[in-house]
């Protein structure tokens, strides 16, 4: 069942170690199928060393095991509010990675200072808001997912032109049209924020680059008007994303 | 005699190396033997490349060598101290791992900034005060050790909730239920450290995560309703500790 | 048509990656055979572990593709104006290399902080202006390069003595005599870059180091009386650069 | 012509890069033997990929070549200066490591704010003054070992003890009883230096450590008493100098 996509699943998992951005199995990757409404996504606390392509676990978008022995990701319900929200979004990605972390652990949005963060990101990733003690103690996953998804609406920010979030005290999520595409843009976050942080280091107030170059460049990558990559006018996709 | 054991504490010594927490010989893991009460330790200045299994060094809780030809870790002392203080503590380790070092230099409790550290450590990872000049220039390694376990007391801090401890000027060690737990915490450690001063750096007063977002994480993982990896309600364990 | 240099430019590119200097496919690294006047630059958004030699596009100095199925990376104007403007420019690299891109976003020049700095660039690195809104909103790659070459010629600063350019909100430019010089300084140009962003963390208001320090070190690699390397005199190369 | 010391010196370089202490060809090793007074140092400006044992060049303390077709590293004359003043230095590094190197920039010593840096280095490695401008503008190299002799004797700091200078707006030398010792005291050194710069960013007031432990941490090492390594009271030594 989901045979392919277990594979993609499984593989883009053992990226996040590749790309740096896990410690452990401080990370998951998961992605949908929108034909069947089915998700895949990594068993909760198995080493990456060891894991295969059969341990992947496939939910439906309830979060009941279709199939699967192993239990799924506890940020499972995340994901699934994520899924639900947004028709467009084909994978999703949850790590610790160190940069992004400090920006969620500071309540910052994540501003776009240079063109490096506006090739992925339109506009500043934003940091959700502290989470009400209820929203906490019960439901916390599916809760994460809502206030992420709320952040978004009530900022006025498309979840498809910047598909990443910081979630306060937390760490980030990322997605995309498919889990390669939530992976890539794991690695983009990442390495924003590092970016970001040096730059504070050298000028606490640095303001966003100015909107043009920004506008410039998500313009150059995605939309109807795109000139990046081997195909004229498609929209960003990791593997022709590139310069 | 203790031949497994051997094996593993040899095992997770040359894991510090490959988890980036040691430079050149800069680190011991030693693990205990409850039902006999001996420790084994790696010994003092032995490069890990060419060190072996055999090379370990088996002490009794008074530090007296039952087997082994080298000289123990010079910081055996400090192991016995915790060992003697804990009874549920099975592994112990010590680092120089930089990040977690510049809170020990700087003086400073790691406090709990996000969920990250607040998966494995239960409020603050404290920092010792100094030790008096009696303390330092004799029996210094087991002062050491009871300075730790005085800090724990004093500030009711619980050593099984928070394995893990800043040495003021020194350095980090941290424990768990057997030495690949102690490892595991270190590395744990050294990761929260860095994200810690990172986000300090971009905003040097962020105050430490809501209480209720901190108690949530830390029990979601640990503890009688623990539903985190593949047993239900397990203690924290490096092996099925992740997401 | 031009094999060799079609063969370095593929290398250079991938050696971009094995210095640390790009993620995914975020630099692009040209050449230029003098004698034909024709450029060979990478493709647009090809990852590196599947590009090939014959992958690299072949365009003259207006950017008609002469050889070559793939599209150019896009920054190929803003390459062909640096060749334009200086005849002695033989290579140009471009990355997004996390120090230098920080001082970018920070719209501040590198300056010579010590003799590492001193050793490859006559001066500071500069930070270009601020684009207007035309010369983003059209031919904004082609713009690039003339900022680029505008800012040298109105700063008084030499191109072939200080082959590097902090692009604003962008990242870095560098060059040299070939492709193999200018990732070469490329990496230094990273380097240089994390060292003064440290020292400046230790003291905000370093100076430059001391002039006649900084011109011994350049004239003791450049120029007529350099004795660096294995042959005297010889103009600075990544080949003979060392110490 | 001491075939073995020309193996161990290139070896030692070529360890330079797997610690991560330079780029390219940034460093230099050198050895001297004292029954002779031959100095073996790297030829200048020679890549590690290709350097062989062979390509080690021999002079003597003037500086003149007795073996070797290559051209000694530049930095050669501040060697010998070193060489010249403390008889017990068997073998010299020379690094441009990026944390050691900022200090150097900001020209502040590395102050011994923990017992990382108090195990190698008694009290704070000094950093050198401003050089007059005749000094640098000939014979450089040798001024420059002058003057580090010259730092060590006015301050009164000895230098078998504290094996390692920072070179102002320049960089660091370390040197101990052999190359390999040198060269761990370079990897000690770069450590210790990341470890200092991220304490200050956590508190930029940070005082040193209290006297008496960085007295107990170096005099456990060194000196007669020392209880570190394999063998009681052994001078400081690479190969037995962990823990």
């Amino acid at each position: 069942m989901l045979e392919k996509l277990k594979q993609t699943v499984w593989k883009e998992n053992l990226r996040l170690k590749e790309l740096g951005l896990v410690l452990f199995t401080w990370g998951n990757v998961s992605a949908i199928d929108r034909e069947t409404g089915l998700v895949v996504i990594k068993p909760s606390g198995i080493p990456y060393e060891t894991m295969q392509p059969e341990d992947m676990v496939v939910t439906d978008l309830k979060g009941n095991v279709v199939e699967g022995t192993l239990r799924p990701s506890s940020d499972l319900p995340t994901h699934l509010a994520l899924y639900a929200a947004d028709p467009d979004i084909g994978g999703i990605v949850h790590t610790h990675s160190p940069w992004a972390v400090a920006f969620a652990q500071a309540g910052r949005d994540l501003p776009p200072l240079g063109t490096t963060h506006a090739d992925y990101f339109h506009g500043p990733v934003p940091c959700t808001r502290d989470m009400a003690a209820e929203e906490i103690q019960s439901a916390y996953e599916r809760h994460t997912g809502e206030v992420i998804v709320d952040t978004f609406a009530s900022r006025g920010i498309c979840m498809e032109h910047t598909p990443a979030v910081l979630v306060k005290n937390h760490g980030p999520f990322t997605w995309g049209k498919d889990a390669v595409q939530a992976v890539y843009h794991a690695a983009v976050l990442e390495e924003a924020a590092k970016m970001a942080a040096i730059t504070y280091q050298l000028n606490a107030k640095t303001p966003p680059a100015p909107e043009v170059l920004l506008e410039k460049h998500f313009q150059r990558k995605h939309g109807p008007h795109a000139y990046y990559g081997q195909t004229a006018g498609n929209p960003q996709s990791a593997g022709v994303s590139g310069k």
